[in-house]
């Protein structure tokens, strides 16, 4: 090979940092590669439009297929986002035997299966190290690096949006809606910032972690996700309390053949390698049977750091192709998806009711947790005077989801219960 | 092929590990490679040893070559330590075209450019992802997740037993042959702790790292080195006081073409993510041009991490040999070793100091500071009453090391000042 082409679908922000690193890094890649790399077109929306990043007009196309039917194009780098129309035009590239590298979560999470079995069967490198925890390399570290071991948990900080918000109402205390603002005016929340705080981001790339880590296809609909609009600054200071920091954590559990993926926030012990990832950054925690635990950490979004997992990810097709050996590193799910049901999910969780401050109260209602085999580990009781109320907040023993929701339904029930404020998953032992 | 044959050489702690690792993962291992995985032969020093792994005792051997001259094994594991005798027989298995695995960090920092060389040329691959950081894919990912990234600083906390040590003496406020008498009965130090508390065995790690993440030749001898044995109780209350953390860090770091590796007790901010790396656990943290900082955290050393990593490494050589790729993975250093000099190595420092209590004295102390150049970031001064003397503590803000060296000669030299008692490395901000 004489130069390796490159075709580049999007020039946002990962675009152009993968713009940058191209040039920037040429040496290295040249080294590792054996030629050098040229991005020889784009794809753009508006061809006149100002651009961050110094790149000749020349190689600027509004056409797709100036780079899927160009036949001289070894590599199609997809980060334009989006999913209909994206897929169409990875199929497409597949087709045309070109190898595609993707930073795209959205598409991976709902269609990853499909485009990599394309990709297979035309015998071209599908990789997609960037959809997850941007410059983190953990797809890698999942599939190659425990690659003999047997992965059993997985929890993430997979959204920097999130846990900059929680960071600051961590420290400061203050409330959700005006770190949120902060946030936005910081450019580390969108305008509209619901994919994120919803929790759906987060969702989609625990739905390609745990379908990696779990050698099982896990889709998007298979996680069950809460977000972090609900939290309040009682809860942020009772976790403190308690000793827990609050996180917008994804948690991928297997036992046995069954397993669980969700997101949510929850309450963290203060002395978990998770516990201090703070502001925008990332990291993913993995138990694996033999290893024990392990974590990688890392900027998990922005320009630079997304585009050296999307360029690295180049190299490794690169390589691939000097090779030979293209279209062979997918490996399909060894087990059928088989998920826990309510009653096979086993968790700790925090509870916070106001309650009737009357004689008995107490004891009833921790007679509704025992009579579901459930314990408590800590207990917090305050009075609320004003309102002859009580405040209690209780962290519980392990209970099972089924259990625990079978208690919140009771205690909505009992009429000395004013109000359950919250409730939230406990992890970290 | 219809099985993988493997070569264990040793069967203690990480042998055992590979063993049933091999044994309980068989499913996995089969699904990623396509055939079963088989242990053919092992090498021990006597066979009739009790073991604590179930072993048919006809796969035991005394005589290499048994392993080395069997056409049938694939795969050669060495996971029995050594240098001179084990690098003789990786050679031998290379040559007769074996694929290699080792954990061996002592031959790898030694001779691991002339073992490289050796499987290159002999079209085979030689992994040794397990000799830095036991269960941390930290090899792979600096070679393959930050391939496109520029790495300018790694900073490794690469040996558990003082990484202990430390924890302890920062926790308890302990000093250090107490805390190493503790280690020792827990496990977590040999009798003779020399290699670890000296920072050898962490020279080594950093020096296989720094040759990989800078891609430089650097040797061990390449690496300045200084141990934990001499810090005391009051050194450990001044850091945390001024907000640090100490800890032995290895330290490799790039400026423009001319590098510096080292492993030395240092002082690091309370909130570097490095700080937060607690007990018997390693991490490395990556700074890169491009993806900024990330960190690889994880268990350091024990038989089935350590493991994990060995037969992670055998599952990536299985899967060359089944594309017929082998012995394409070595990719040779592109630059020529430049080190830095001590003019050019960047650091600020801790210096604790005992002078006399008289008046100007701390004038004079600063100007010898500032007639080089460097000024102070922070200051503390205590009276001793009981000997006249006054305590000196000063961070100070960035200093060449040869300015330093400088400075601490004109200390000695200057009759107010009693005792230079400790200087360390200032890192993390």
């Amino acid at each position: 090979m004489d130069v390796i082409s490159i075709g580049l679908l999007g020039l946002g922000t990962v675009g152009s940092g993968v713009v940058k690193i191209i040039e920037n890094h040429q040496d290295k890649l040249m080294h590792q590669i054996g030629c050098p790399v040229k991005v020889k077109k784009v794809l753009v929306k508006d061809i006149h439009k100002e651009r961050n990043v110094q790149i000749d007009k020349e190689l600027l196309t509004v056409n797709p297929d100036d780079i899927l039917e160009d036949s001289e194009i070894d590599v199609v780098i997809e980060v334009m986002g989006g999913i209909d129309e994206t897929k169409g035009y990875l199929l497409k590239a597949l087709k045309n035997k070109k190898n595609v590298v993707t930073a795209n979560k959205d598409l991976m999470a709902l269609h990853g299966n499909q485009l990599l079995t394309e990709a297979t069967s035309n015998g071209c490198d599908l990789f997609y190290e960037a959809s997850v925890a941007g410059g983190i390399p953990i797809l890698r570290g999942l599939v190659e690096g425990l690659a003999s071991d047997r992965i059993t948990k997985m929890m993430g900080i997979v959204n920097g949006t999130t846990n900059f918000i929680l960071t600051k109402m961590n420290k400061f205390g203050s409330p959700y809606e005006e770190v949120l603002k902060e946030a936005q005016q910081l450019g580390f929340a969108e305008a509209d910032p619901s994919a994120d705080v919803e929790g759906l981001d987060a969702a989609r790339k625990m739905a390609i972690l745990s379908t990696l880590g779990f050698s099982m296809p896990i889709d998007l609909s298979d996680v069950k996700v809460e977000g972090i609009t609900g939290i309040t600054e009682e809860d942020i200071s009772y976790s403190k309390k308690l000793g827990y920091t609050m996180k917008l954590i994804g948690i991928a559990s297997r036992n046995g053949e069954k397993v669980e993926v969700s997101v949510q926030p929850a309450l963290l012990t203060e002395t978990h390698p998770l516990a201090s990832v703070n502001d925008e950054y990332n990291a993913v925690y993995v138990y694996g049977e033999a290893v024990g635990e392990t974590m990688f950490y890392g900027p998990g979004a922005g320009s630079l750091p997304t585009a050296t997992a999307v360029v690295s990810d180049v190299v490794g097709v690169m390589k691939n192709m000097r090779l030979g050996v293209t279209g062979n590193s997918a490996i399909s799910p060894q087990y059928k998806k088989s998920l826990k049901t309510p009653s096979e999910i086993h968790a700790k969780y925090f509870v916070r009711l106001h309650v009737k401050d009357e004689v008995g109260v107490f004891a009833n209602i921790t007679s509704i947790f025992s009579e579901h085999g459930v314990s408590f580990e800590k207990i917090l009781q305050m009075p609320i005077k004003e309102h002859e109320l009580a405040e209690i907040v209780v962290i519980t023993h392990n209970a099972t989801l089924k259990g625990f929701e079978d208690i919140l339904n009771k205690l909505k029930e009992y009429e000395m219960v004013r109000e359950v404020k919250s409730t939230y998953r406990v992890e970290g032992e």
